[in-house]
This record gives structure tokens, C-alpha cells and sequence, in this order.
């Protein structure tokens, strides 16, 4: 794919308003090497469909030179309070050093890509230990051990090494620190890290107990020394460390971001502060996590939300 | 103020690439009415501060005619890996139906404004057991009542009754249910409700008990109803609702937002949802909001956190 000049739309797969993204569903004719059997004639009505994630960027660096408002072609006022006055404005064609869009092109795609990149519902689902206990865990169990084949890899030093931003190899409360692959490695007021647990024995939160609190502090306490070490600019109370429940993989690991970052996922009712974690089971309750109802969102297609919606109809 | 011309940009007062919006300071020519006192040369040097809050434009409504890719005026190649190509794309300029920057002018300007509208530096702070009841709770105590006077006007009848959804007068478990000033009232995937406890004796979590039980449960069942009732279109389970520590007052009130709105306010480390409140003093522990430590982010200039750091630096 060169250019979009024949890109026919199709259908809206995603969108979200607040971040300005948009996925779209369209058309492109079908490449050549695709089509060598097909006269002329059939190749020139046969198509092939190709995603479109688009986003608006961030305004350029802002200075008395270079600033938006020198971009302004017309303003158009929708209202004025006091001293508040609300516009809409039209900008000027822009430049390559100042693209409007960022757009990735997936081409072609299957229909496995279409459900990936569509919106999906997503639910409030409560999930108590009696659940966890009989649904989920007997699923967690059955997944194979290949699944999580490439974290093992980074673990062991196969893969993704020169990525590795601290190493603590110790048995039971070593990890490692690696950039998140969300994070663009630059800025740092976006700063994504992820710390990956030595440890394979623990799936998720529901399986921390007293004797994993000398790995938690070790990985809170070294990760706090470690940012403004290596990344000056950044304090250590200027991170927030946190796991998600459900994780997208059954190894325990903590994400480490920039408080000031507004990360999707960060969201009360998917994460939980490491600290928190920490306090439950050391001041709390040293069984915390086996017996919390825990809340989140989800997904109605994720294999976790149809596990329990099953199990609250006809439970075993 | 009618245009931007004579805008002279000063600088940067906070930015967020993940939303895309901006808050620049600068300069106006001093308005007329400001500077009948001065003389004609003085005028022409007179000038006042201006904010300006930018925001980039989501996407207009896509359709076959009307769509994003027909606005591409040159695409810029970045990269390409297997399927995925990336680009950079420049848009033609815009047409009055579909604007590309939202703006609000704030003129004049004060000092107080500039603060108000500038980046705050935020940290995550830890506020213990101790902490909270040596060094929170008599600053909380010393607050006039007259601070949340607003809460009592509308809770009493006063104020805001047009505004008001759903009211149960009980005195022990009762709550109203009115629209947050954040939502725009239309848009469902955005709901955003607040939901106000009649009880004045609950001045955050920190103060829940097992006595409070029946008003969480009620106040949680009776939204949950309501919400497909009076909103048609979202169900019961695509809410999220959550409280604040620490809120902005100290009056018990609950979020109620849809769950695929990404409400800044909703973060892990400043929302706790109502359901783990539930289960932690049901469940886990009568006294868990008396004994936890709480991990939030704050402000450096907001009062708890100058107090937690004096607390810290010299224990009373």
C-alpha cells in the first residue's frame, strides 16, 4: 500500500472521542501478486479490506515562533459568558515537520483483525472467591505453558535483552525492569515501564500471600531507587506502580507509569495500587486476596466474563 | 475580543499529548473601554493577559461521502513491518462544519486564573492510619461548614432542584442523584452522575462503618435500577461507580460514570469503587477504613499533602 487515493469506506470499527482515535473498515484494490490468475477484468473489481487506525496528533512544540494560532484561517464563535468565548477554528494546510494525523495502515487484514480492532462491550462483572475458586483458577490452570513461552524468554535471557533496564535475578524476589512496548522510550512525562516477576508460582494478585511480601518491596523499593537514576527528570514519588486484574497474562508482573499519565488501563476496577496490595496483606488480612470480592470491567467476549456469567446461572 | 491577530504568545501553561489539548498564556492589545485614561500612545502599548484552551476536534460523523481519508492532502511514509505501515498525513484546511481545534478565551485574565489553569506538579503520597487521624482529620474538623453550604442547598430543596434525578429523603440511608457539571447531559457513552448521601456525618471513606452498610447498599441498588430506567440504553452493569479519596469536600458523595468513559478522576490511586468498599468492611474488615494506608495522587499545593510531608518530617 502507497497511497489511500482508492481506499473505499466501509464501516466505523472504533472511536473514542476523548483521545481522538478513529479505526475504520475500508477497501483497497486487491495487489497484483495477489490476483495473477484473474483476467483484467476480474482484477480490477476484486478488493481486499485494510484497516485504518488513525489518531489526531499533539500540537507541536509550542514557541513565539512556531505556535497554532499562527495556523488559524477562521474562527467562528459558539458563545461568550462573562469572560469566557468559545470558538471553533479552521486551520491552514499543514506542513510535513507539523502532520495532522498519525495513521497505521494494516493491509491485508482477516477477519481476526476486524473482531481485534472493533469496539467491544464492555461490562462491570464481580467476581468472588467462591467464583474464582471453582470457574476461574481450573481455566488459568488449563491454559498452556507455551502462551507465556516469550516471557519466559526475556526471564532467561533469550529474547529482548538489550531492552533490559535492571536485572535482580534472585529466586524468590528478583525481577526485571523493561520499557513498556506502549512507551515511546522518549518522553518522559509519558514514562510506561514493566517489571516482570522471577517467580512463575504467581499467576495474579489472587495468588499474594504473607510469604511474596519480601518480593513485592524488593521490587518497590529497587524500582523507586532505580527511576531517578536512570531517568533523571523523574522522582521516585512521581511513578505510580500498579497490577491489573484481570492481567492480560497469568505472570505476575507490575506496570510502572508516570503519575501524570492518563494510561487506559490505570482505571479503578482494572488496577490495583501496589502499595494497596502491600498494606492488604501485611496490615490487613494475610488472606486478603483469597477472599475479596473483586470488581472489574471487561469485556463480553473475554473468556473470564462468560465464565462467570455461566457459573451465575448454574453454579457447580 | 472578536480575534486572534494580535495574539503574542507568552508561554506554555500545561499541555496533555494523550488528549491533545493545550493551555497557552499571552497577550491582547488592552481593550479600549480598559484605557479611556490613556492616551493614544499609551493605548497602543497597553496590553492584557489571555488564556487560551485548545483542544484538537474529534473526527466528524465518517460515512462513504463524508469521510477523513477525502481530507488527506499528502501522506508521509514512517515506517512498515510485515502488514503494518505507518504514516503521517497532512489534512487539507478545514470547512465550518468540521472545525479542527475547539478553543475557550479566557480575557482578562488574573493571576489567580494563570494558577489555576497552569500544570500542577502531582506526587503519590501515602497517608497512613496515623497520619490521617494525628494530622487530617482536625484539619478536616477546622473546615467552616460554610464550605459546602452548596451541598446543603440542594440536599434541603434550596438549589438545583430542576437538575435533580432521583431523591430518597430517608435521613439515615437516603441520597440524591443529580448530573455532574462535567457531563453535557446527552451523550450516554460519557453519563456522568453524582450521587449525594443525605447523612452530614460521613465525611469521607475514612469514616465508613459496618452501620453504613444499608446506605452504601441502598444507594448502590437504587442507581442501579434507575440507570436503565431513566437512561434507556445503558444497562445496570455499564456503570462504574466510585469515590474520591480524597474528595474535593468532605461530604460523602459517589461518582457514577458509564464504563467506557474515560473520566480523568477515575484512576487507580485517587478512585475506590463502591463494590471493593463494600466487600472490605463486610468481608474483610469492620474497621478496614480506620486501619488502612491509603496511596494517592496529589498536588503538591493541595493542603493534605503539605500536611502528610510535615507530619512526616517532625510526628506530633
Amino acid at each position: 500500500m502507497h497511497s489511500l487515493s482508492n481506499f473505499v469506506f466501509t464501516r466505523v470499527l472504533n472511536e473514542d472521542p476523548i483521545l481522538k482515535t478513529l479505526t475504520l473498515l475500508g477497501t483497497v484494490p486487491a495487489t497484483a501478486t495477489a490476483t495473477t490468475t484473474a483476467t483484467a477484468e476480474e482484477k480490477s473489481q476484486e478488493v481486499q479490506p485494510v484497516i485504518l487506525l488513525i489518531e489526531k496528533t499533539h500540537f507541536a512544540t509550542q514557541s513565539a515562533e512556531s505556535n497554532i494560532t499562527c495556523r488559524i484561517s477562521e474562527l467562528l464563535s459558539t458563545g461568550s459568558n462573562d469572560i469566557y468565548h468559545w470558538w471553533n477554528a479552521i486551520i491552514l494546510e499543514g506542513k510535513a515537520y507539523d502532520p495532522d494525523l498519525k495513521m497505521t495502515v494494516i493491509s491485508p487484514v482477516t477477519e481476526a483483525h476486524i473482531a481485534k480492532y472493533s469496539r467491544q462491550e464492555r461490562k462491570m462483572i464481580t467476581e468472588t472467591a467462591e467464583i474464582y475458586h471453582k470457574a476461574i483458577l481450573p481455566w488459568i490452570e488449563s491454559q498452556p505453558k507455551s502462551r507465556i513461552q516469550w516471557v519466559y524468554n526475556i526471564l532467561e535471557g533469550l529474547k529482548e535483552q538489550e531492552n533490559i533496564i535492571l536485572r535482580d535475578n534472585d529466586a524468590d524476589t528478583g525481577f526485571i525492569v523493561l520499557p513498556d512496548s506502549k512507551w515511546d522510550k522518549r518522553t518522559l512525562s509519558s514514562l510506561y515501564l514493566l517489571a516482570i516477576s522471577m517467580r512463575s508460582d504467581v499467576r495474579s494478585l489472587r495468588d499474594l500471600k504473607p510469604e511474596h511480601l519480601p518480593m513485592l518491596k524488593n521490587l518497590r523499593d529497587k524500582i523507586m531507587a532505580l527511576i531517578p537514576v536512570r531517568f533523571p527528570g523523574v522522582a521516585s514519588d512521581e511513578v505510580r506502580m500498579f497490577v491489573h486484574y484481570h492481567p492480560s497474562y497469568y505472570h505476575f508482573h507490575v506496570h510502572v507509569t508516570h503519575v501524570s499519565a492518563q494510561v487506559p488501563g490505570s482505571t479503578v476496577g482494572q488496577s490495583h495500587l501496589l502499595d494497596t496490595i502491600i498494606d492488604n496483606i501485611e496490615n490487613i488480612d494475610p488472606d486478603y486476596y483469597r477472599k475479596a470480592s473483586i470488581r472489574f470491567a471487561l469485556g463480553v467476549n473475554h473468556p473470564v466474563y462468560t465464565l462467570i456469567q455461566g457459573y451465575q446461572s448454574s453454579p457447580q
